[in-house]
Parts: structure tokens; sequence; C-alpha cells
């Protein structure tokens, strides 16, 4: 456990995790004689956790390819590992993303298929929820790649939302046909020839993803990571012009008084803790990453997350949809579960 | 005048813009027997305006390329053909703006050592305001282009603030040098190397938007087209659950109430019409796009906007500024003011 969040963050996030999912066991990968004491204090955790002794943490300013070198007796390792070796159904960390995905990709491979990653991350919306893809994981994707990435988005928002056949557009800068660059436009011939299990909605624009037009918002991991980023500078900008507004005038401090319970649950809604964690599509196993600057409730709720998309069948899924594109003509192969068996959740704590 | 807003809202606009600036005199571009009556309603603006009658429009669902070959006379035509001709100094339009661009380049042509143009706006941040560009007149930009931006960028910051040295920051993934795609990476590298009278701040990624980090973000069109949109998408996403969080209790209701004054100040704030206008950088002419679906409100930013880039020596301080750094080791070219000269502003109007 290196993350910036410290191990009694993660620990606390771990003990409410396990309020809400009273069969989930935990092993605890860290430094032994720091969890031990940590741990005590949460006796109903203590009960369903095992730590698991790892000498070395990965540094958050390591860069991937130094932490693949020098990271083998990491706690991000080892809790890597244990999803490998079936040990556990889930890996969750707040560490160093590129370290964790590159630990991810070595050590899990890749799903049959699929030649990148992606980063996904649940978006709030004027109609709930959607899942927006990729977010960084790539610099920027070619035409093939973002089909993997619709693939991946779908199989995501039918875990996590439960949908049967969930809308999917491609982030565009105009819903015409001729607009936007090449691969964009590719990857739309594509999906619109696909039998996927989708609704395939073809173009959307930037606004569209908070209003929620579709369920899976798909784009390459340089505009996804802006698009990301930029929203979360905007919804900071506005409240900082409401609390200015709010305490310029006597009315409009008395006004904020009285409606500081709404005031509150807006908070709340916007909260990114309640939403945390980025998922690592496309690698053979289920990794979350956690912000590194979370708490307890924020380190619970990608928890949650993980535990959902292990009890799917999202990893063969993902298999099976993109097989399906391959061989268009063809039956779509058996389905064939790939990663951990779904049941009981075993997660791997970083 | 051929937008969605409708002659009555241009000449509202117009009128207001009038007030502010006392000297200014409109070209008014568009069906006559249409303006005549509405440019009655308008005394002192009719005192200061010309009508000049064009008997088409381009449509707001015209492509570009139609509109190049059938637009000849159109009142857009026209309102540019007067910035070409220099009957006017600026041209500014709510009209379609793919038409507006393409007519702008083909009559104005570009800059000296721009190969092309770029769409400007301004972002209110935490610190006042910033420019960003390009927002969509380019579905993807190579380093040269990005360096194109930066220079025409830098030049807009201080035409329109008054910064003696802009801060410029190009849209990245991170704020490290290994990452994001390549064209950013060469465009970065570039302009660390050139004496250009800016700030080079590296690397700022999208939540730095918000934040006011740098006087000018530089990126391709297509993720400065997303970034906008999105921070739209976003700020009317928090604006929705505002709202229902202040009506879902009684003292919400209240509170909103007593606090309506701040609120309204902030929905000013928040107001796109106050910053409205695309403005177009890289012609050899001032041309400003306002919102379609603009006021009187808007359409008077847009001229105010337009009158600040013509008073200023922009045009020529492009060209210079680019060909201090195609010609690093040799003195800049003498400033040689290309396109209208400066002085009292007179508008074409479409």
């Amino acid at each position: 456990m290196g993350s910036d969040a410290g191990p009694a963050a993660i620990l606390a996030g771990a003990a409410v995790a396990r309020r809400r999912h009273p069969k989930i066991r935990f092993l605890l990968h860290g430094d032994e004689a720091a969890l031990t004491p940590l741990l005590a204090k949460h006796k109903t955790l203590a009960d369903c956790s095992e730590i698991c002794h790892a000498p070395d943490v990965v540094r958050m300013d390591e860069k991937p390819s130094q932490a693949l070198r020098r990271g083998r007796n990491s706690s991000m390792w080892h809790a890597i590992d244990s999803v490998a070796k079936g040990e556990a159904a889930v890996a969750v960390s707040a560490g160093n993303t590129g370290a964790l995905m590159a630990f991810s990709m070595f050590r899990l491979g890749m799903i049959d298929g699929i030649s990148r990653p992606a980063i996904a991350a649940i978006w709030p919306t004027m109609r709930g929820q959607s899942v927006v893809l990729d977010l960084g994981a790539n610099a920027g994707s070619d035409a093939e790649q973002l089909v993997d990435f619709a693939v991946m988005g779908e199989a995501f928002a039918r875990a996590i939302f439960g949908l049967d056949r969930p809308t999917v557009g491609l982030l565009n800068i105009g819903e015409e046909e001729v607009k936007g660059v090449e691969s964009v436009k590719k990857a739309a011939h594509i999906l619109r020839q696909s039998k996927l299990p989708i609704e395939f909605h073809g173009f959307v624009e930037g606004d569209d993803i908070g209003a929620g037009v579709v369920d899976v918002v798909v784009t390459d991991g340089f505009t996804g990571n802006v698009a990301l980023k930029t929203a979360e500078g905007t919804a900071k900008l506005v409240a900082h012009f409401l609390r200015q507004a709010l305490t310029n005038s006597l009315f409009g401090r008395i006004g904020a008084l009285l409606a500081s319970g709404a005031l509150r649950a807006l908070r709340a809604k916007m909260d990114p803790r309640s939403s945390n964690g980025g998922v690592f599509l496309g690698v053979n196993g289920v990794v979350v990453k956690s912000h590194g600057g979370t708490d307890a409730h924020g380190f619970a709720s990608a928890i949650d997350i993980a535990i959902d998309m292990a009890r799917s069948d999202m990893l063969a899924r993902i298999s099976a949809d993109r097989a399906a594109i391959a061989i268009k003509d063809e039956p779509a192969p058996a389905q064939n579960p790939t990663g951990p068996t779904p049941g009981q959740p075993e997660a791997a704590v970083s």
C-alpha cells in the first residue's frame, strides 16, 4: 500500500465494504508491521482478512518501466499476482496508475482479441450515470482500438448497470457523417455493420456526455482524459462561482444558510468519491484503480464496482463480443470464461 | 442575415454596440425590404448604418463547399467581401460557421506563414478569462499547426486582455515531458526554443483551463471542440443538480428565494452570451462568429471582441511572430501590417 491515501484510509474503506458485502474476504498486501495494528482497530474486517506481507512499495512518481523492473516485491505486484493465481477475484489499488496498468498487462495478459487496454469511469449525468472510456490508458487510438473500447464499454455497462442493450456513442465534433477524424469515422462504420448486442447511437458531442444521451461514450485516451479533467475543472469553477455569489450579499448568506441541507445534498451528488474508480478494461482480470487522494468512502466505492464486475460474466463477454465482430459471417464462438470464476468475491487490496 | 437569431436580434445587438462605441459605423448586409422597417425602430443605429442589399442567404445546414459554389449573392459573402475591400474593418455574423470560415479563407486569404485557421473563444476561469483554441476549425492538427495556434492565441490575448507577455500552455494528458501524443510533444519543443514574447508554461491538463493556469490554452480542433462542449454540458449538469437540490425541500426553496439575487448573479456569470463569439484566427481580416441562437446582448459582445481586435495590431503581430519562429537565427522581419488599418472601426454585419 504505497498510495497517497495511506493504509489507514484503505483499511477503513475495506471495513465499509465489508459491512455492505458480508461474505467478502480480503487479502491485504502491504507492510505487515504497519498493517497489523491498523487492522486490529477493525474487528469485523480482521475476521475476514489475511495480511500478505510485501516488503516494498511502488512510489507514486515511479515510471511504469521502472516499476516493472524493480517492483516484484511490492504490495501492488503481489495484489495483481494474487488475481493471476486465482487467489483473489479482483484487485483494488489507490497506487500509481501507470505501474498498476503495466503490472496488470504483464501479469494478467490481455483478453483474447483485445490489443490495448482502456481505463473506464462512471460519469454522473442528467439521466443517471454513463460509462466513458478510454480516459488515458492510451495517448491516441486507431479505429480498431475504438471498436475494442466500444465492446469493453458495453460489457462493463451491462455488468454495472444491469442493462440488456446499452446505447453506445462515439465522441466526435459533430453529429454528421462527414465530420471528425478518420479513426472515429472508420470505427463508426465497423460498429454500424456489427451485430453486437448494443444500440449503436452513432456520434455524440461533448455536451451529450453530461446530458446522458448514451450509456457508453467511446473515445481515445487523449480526448477522454482531457474531457474528464475539463469536466472536473468546470464543476469546480461553477462551485467557486456559486460560493462567490452566495457570500457576496447578506440575503445570499442567509439563503445559503437556509438551503445548507440542499447544498450539502448537491455536494454529495457532485462528490467524485461516490463514483470513484478507474476500471482497467481489456486485461484478463478485474483491476480497479481508486483515486490516490481518496478516503474510506471513496475506496469502498471502488471495491463496490470491482465486486459488480467480478459477479458478472464481463471478461468472457468482452472476448466473445470482440470475436463476433472479427468473424462477422461465422457464428460467434461459444463463451469461454476467462479469469477468476464469479461467485463469492475475494478482493486483493494493495 | 440568414442566422437562427433573425435580423431583429442582430439589429438590436448592433444598437447595443452603438451605445457602447459612439463612433462605430455599420454596413448591414441582408434583405433590404426586411431590414429597412427593422432599422427604423433603432434611430441612433440608423444614423450610423448603411443597408447593403443582398438577395440571398446561406442556410444554416449548407455545406461549406455548397456555400462557396452558390453563395456569392448572400449577405454573408457580401460582409466578408466588404472586409476584403477595406470598406469594413471587421465582419460579425451569427450564420453558418463552416460557410463563414470557407468565405473568410477564400476571400481574405491566410496571414503570411499560417497554413490553417483556428477558432478561438474566451473561457471564464477562476482567475478571470483565458483564450482557448482551436475549437473546431480543424479535425486534428500537427505540431506546426499547434505552433501557429500558439502564435495566434498569444496575439489575440494581447489584443483582448492587453497583456504584455501572455502565458501559453499546450493541452496534454499529463504535465510530464514523456506523456501525450507526438504532435503535442513536438510543438512544446518548438515553442520552448522560440523567442516569442510569451511565457511558455509547458503542458496543461483539462482541469487547468477552468483554474486559469495560463492565459492561452492551445490544442487541436478535435480536442478543443470536445473540451468546450464537455464544459458546457458539465455547467448545465451542475445547474440541473443545483435546481434539483434547491427545490427538494421547503428550506431549500426558501433559501433559494432569499438568495435569488445571488443566484441571478451566478447565472449572469455563467451566461455564455457574455463571452459570446468564436473568433476566426489566421485569416487575413477580423471575422467573429456569434452563436446562432444568441440575442442582442450576445451579438453585442461579439461586436465588442471584433472592435478590440480591429484596434490592435493583431494581424501584423501574428505574421511577425510566426516569422520569428521560422527564421530563428535571423532578426524578425519588420512588422508589415496586413488587413484593414486600425482606427475608427467599421463593422460589416451579416
